[in-house]
């Protein structure tokens, strides 16, 4: 075929290897030959024979949180610039990995990115198939897994820090789902961090990280408390701005003159001017980054040792808190 | 293995087979009678012999528009209840197809859902390898393909007489990027229908459907204009949100007191309280659901003529546009 298309046998390869660089007339004067000849390399033949399949799996839930289709983007885009296709399983809840994880086993994936947690018993079935995990922003509590995640609480820390320090007494949390270790973790640092500067009385409701159970859970605590607290931390900016939105509508508040709400994330409506709002950002570009080369790392060399890299997330001052520090 | 789980042959299979239903229960007998015994069903090797991947790629470009999250879980999930696995391509822009398309030969899908715009030559090949196709959204200018898509000039066409039925003459649009068909078929049809109302004369400004792009389009439009026009069509929701966000801020302008400005597609954002936006929701739902259906249906039987379903957009009134018939 090399013959036909008047182009080196190396040229031919470059053209249907995956993540090798071809130019673009190349490729069409290549591909136009195979045409000719009926020539189709076959990737899941190869896949048999090299025992590599140049798929990864992704694993997510419902995109209810409005940072993972940035993610999902970036995951697929940086595999793609090496060659691996992504294989994705997109989960209703969390807590629904069992049938996606038989399949990513039959499928013969050369490894997996889960933002999904895994049981021990799952994480022991990829293992026995030699099939390498890195975990996305949680991570199972046994001795070593790859992971790479966010310091949700270390961000935590902040925003509580810089909240009592401005004045702010009465806080409420508006959490995420319970089968989310992002929004425990989330949750809970708040709690910690604040308990260590004296504030233990802290009125919690439970969303589901969508906008409407922002609206809800801000209502659910003014009927809790009668009156509205100083601060609401939301477990993601999404809920923040449903907050936002409820107090202003409902309630006839300012925020952040009358009270003050802060989010996580980052995610592309947190920076709208309605809402400007003061929350910690994910490094998503970097984590996702870390993430697959991690993963293809370990697909090339499967005994390099577990890992976890922990990014810190970038503080954002906005303009939903009234904070003593803004500028 | 059936007899080392105490079950049937056809429980063993239907816990392997994709699709096929078995319980919790049944599940996990089979599953650890499989790891005792080492048992592992091969899907691409099966694959090889059934001539199906059972695996469907999914082409999307960047995401930039909030609306394709939405499609690409709402796909995934119901292609996922089919026993089908998504191979996800996601492209920097619309155009950069080529790349994908060779992968997608070479991995034998079994089908193509594709919400970015294909030539006649890439159509050509995967009708030659008879790899199904269906158009997600946009349909190339050739005699039959499948395609899904929302009747973007319609939902224009309702905007555009709405407004001028409430009074506004002085019109401006902020369109989404050059290779988004669907940006096209709005823009053109508000154009058009503008015109057969009498209203000729239009300042657009060009955007990528991201939310600075409608802030910026804004500016653009402000300064070509001298004043601000009575009413800003943007091509997506999301723009739409800019274009308010810097009329409020940047203008001091009322939305809708001073000016209209409306949207499409109805992403979650265009419904928070600041906003509220006099939109064209698209049926995600209904839209995934016809071109997974059309998709399987023809990879089952590919002698099935070539098909297009066309589904009205869903008004939604809003506030963020003067219209006389508001209730």
């Amino acid at each position: 075929m090399a013959r036909i298309a008047g182009v080196s046998q190396s040229a031919v390869s470059r053209v249907f290897k995956p993540g090798a660089s071809a130019s673009a007339a190349m490729r069409r004067r290549v591909m136009d030959a195979a045409t000719r000849v009926g020539y189709r390399p076959n990737a899941i033949a190869r896949g048999l024979i090299t025992r590599r399949s140049n798929m990864v799996g992704v694993v997510i839930s419902k995109l209810v949180n409005l940072n993972y289709p940035e993610v999902l983007v970036e995951i697929t885009q940086r595999l793609s610039g090496r060659g691996i296709r992504v294989l994705l399983f997109a989960l209703e809840t969390e807590g629904d990995t069992a049938a996606a994880l038989d399949q990513v086993v039959q499928y013969r994936v050369d490894g997996v990115i889960t933002a999904a947690m895994l049981t021990g018993e799952q994480l022991g079935m990829l293992d026995e198939a030699q099939i390498p995990v890195v975990f996305y922003n949680r991570a199972p509590d046994v001795p070593a897994v790859n992971a790479v995640r966010c310091d949700h609480a270390a961000g935590e820390r902040w925003l509580v820090g810089e909240l009592v320090d401005s004045g702010h007494r009465r806080f409420s949390i508006i959490s995420g789902p319970e089968d989310s270790p992002v929004s425990t973790e989330r949750t809970l640092g708040a709690v910690e961090e604040l308990k260590r500067l004296g504030v233990s009385d802290v009125t919690v409701a439970r969303g589901d990280y969508g906008y409407g159970s922002g609206r809800e859970g801000f209502s659910t605590i003014v009927g809790e408390l009668g009156a509205p607290p100083d601060a609401v931390i939301a477990a993601n900016d999404t809920m923040a701005i449903g907050c936002i939105d409820e107090a202003r509508a409902m309630f006839g508040l300012e925020v952040p003159g009358d009270m003050s709400v802060v989010g996580f994330d980052g995610v592309g409506p947190s920076a709208y001017a309605a809402y400007q709002l003061t929350t910690v950002s994910q490094p998503v570009a970097q984590m996702s980054e870390a993430a697959v080369s991690m993963l293809t790392e370990r697909i090339e060399n499967p005994e390099l040792p577990k890992e976890q890299r922990v990014f810190s997330g970038i503080p954002i001052r906005g303009n939903s808190a009234r904070l003593a520090n803004n500028p």
